[in-house]
């Protein structure tokens, strides 16, 4: 193993939190009340169906920030929420904001020390940017969906990830917090780490994706966060 | 301007002394005695002719690295060294391996607090990561010509840049110490800032590039090295 390949929201980042606080500051600040953890639960909700019709062709090549925002303009209506367009262009870039888990910094900069550390999110470049340095995610360098102009699961974000490390897909590892990402990652000749991230969905909802025929120890690394993958590695 | 992007070979790292010093390691671990200065020369001037033929279409897209072997193979045949693949792999590594300039890093660490920092360099990602992780360079992102499969001063390369990172091309500034570079990302839209880097040839040799009918004054910014820059930029 010479890398290791980030999945981001959930995996490094806590979304859910983050874009709640931010939709927080954002009705307190238009003097709105919703009920904010649904709004963005049903935001997030909206990013694989959307994602979804891309990898299908039936969008052309799209990025994340523009999917999220159409998904944002659809439940700002559904709440008869009118705001102007800069303000939505604010929000949307809560996703270029999102805080990391406790462990993200401190694992991520062990493991720099013995890996390669890339993001391999579908996240456009400059969303994973902009949060890297928002966190202070010491990357190697960013690596995204964008890229290859297809979005995880589709095999060519793995392989083009390798492709670009110029390495082997055996010698790249993908870290993720999602079994459906993993199973990707070593259909497409990766390594596979999962991390747990209980949280992701909040404190009332189990971990989202996570089939019960798929126990944790199919995959080569199972750890309990990145502080824990680094013991593992030995980084 | 919200971003900046840096040429790497020449402005942020001294290729040249870099790649002696790998040389002679190379020559003294195989008894060999070359002229090895006039043998790194010889190589980066086969550079620009090779990225020449792949931005007229003589050439697929071929990365960096495999042009620098194929001119470091030939080089390799004329000097009469016969060395395993193995061997030849690892010397054509050394431009994975270039040290900064002694204002580089500290130079790079200030302007990252208040700009986008990202390289905008002919090297390909692996090259630039591995070259960030050598050297200490604190970037943002790598963004490659790999990327868009145009090299510099192809327009692609610096348009493509600003819309990986999602701002205008105004937005962002080139900086380089070759006025050839300079010029393309103006006419690309992009700002630009100049940087001095005498000693890039060697002492015994003017500035590659520098054409007489261009004054530095041309560009946005002048600067003597990367703590001038940042000392200029108020970052």
């Amino acid at each position: 193993m010479k890398a290791l390949a980030f999945d981001v929201f959930g995996t490094v980042v806590d979304w859910r939190s983050s874009v709640i606080a931010e939709l927080e500051a954002f009705g307190e600040s238009h003097g709105l009340q919703r009920d904010w953890p649904a709004f963005a639960d049903s935001w997030r909700a909206g990013y694989v169906p959307a994602m979804a019709r891309v990898r299908r062709g039936e969008l052309p090549w799209t990025r994340i920030d523009d999917l999220h925002r159409a998904i944002l303009v659809d439940l700002l209506v559904a709440a008869d929420i009118r705001v102007t367009d800069a303000e939505i262009d604010h929000l949307n870039r809560a996703w270029h904001r999102l805080d990391p888990w406790p462990d993200s910094v401190p694992g991520l900069a062990r493991l720099k020390q013995r890996y390669i550390i890339t993001t391999l999110s579908n996240g456009n470049v400059s969303l994973l940017t902009n949060m890297a340095k928002h966190a202070g995610l010491p990357w190697d360098c960013v690596i995204s969906a964008e890229l290859f102009r297809h979005y995880k699961p589709d095999p060519e974000a793995y392989r083009g990830c390798a492709e670009l490390l110029d390495i082997a897909p055996a010698e790249l590892t993908l870290v993720a917090a999602h079994p459906s990402d993993l199973r990707a990652a070593r259909a497409a000749g990766l390594g596979t780490a999962y991390v747990a991230r209980p949280m992701e969905y909040g404190p009332d909802r189990p971990p989202h994706g996570v089939d019960r025929d798929v126990a944790p120890d199919d995959f080569d690394i199972v750890a309990t966060d990145f502080v824990d993958l680094a013991d593992q590695l030995g980084a």
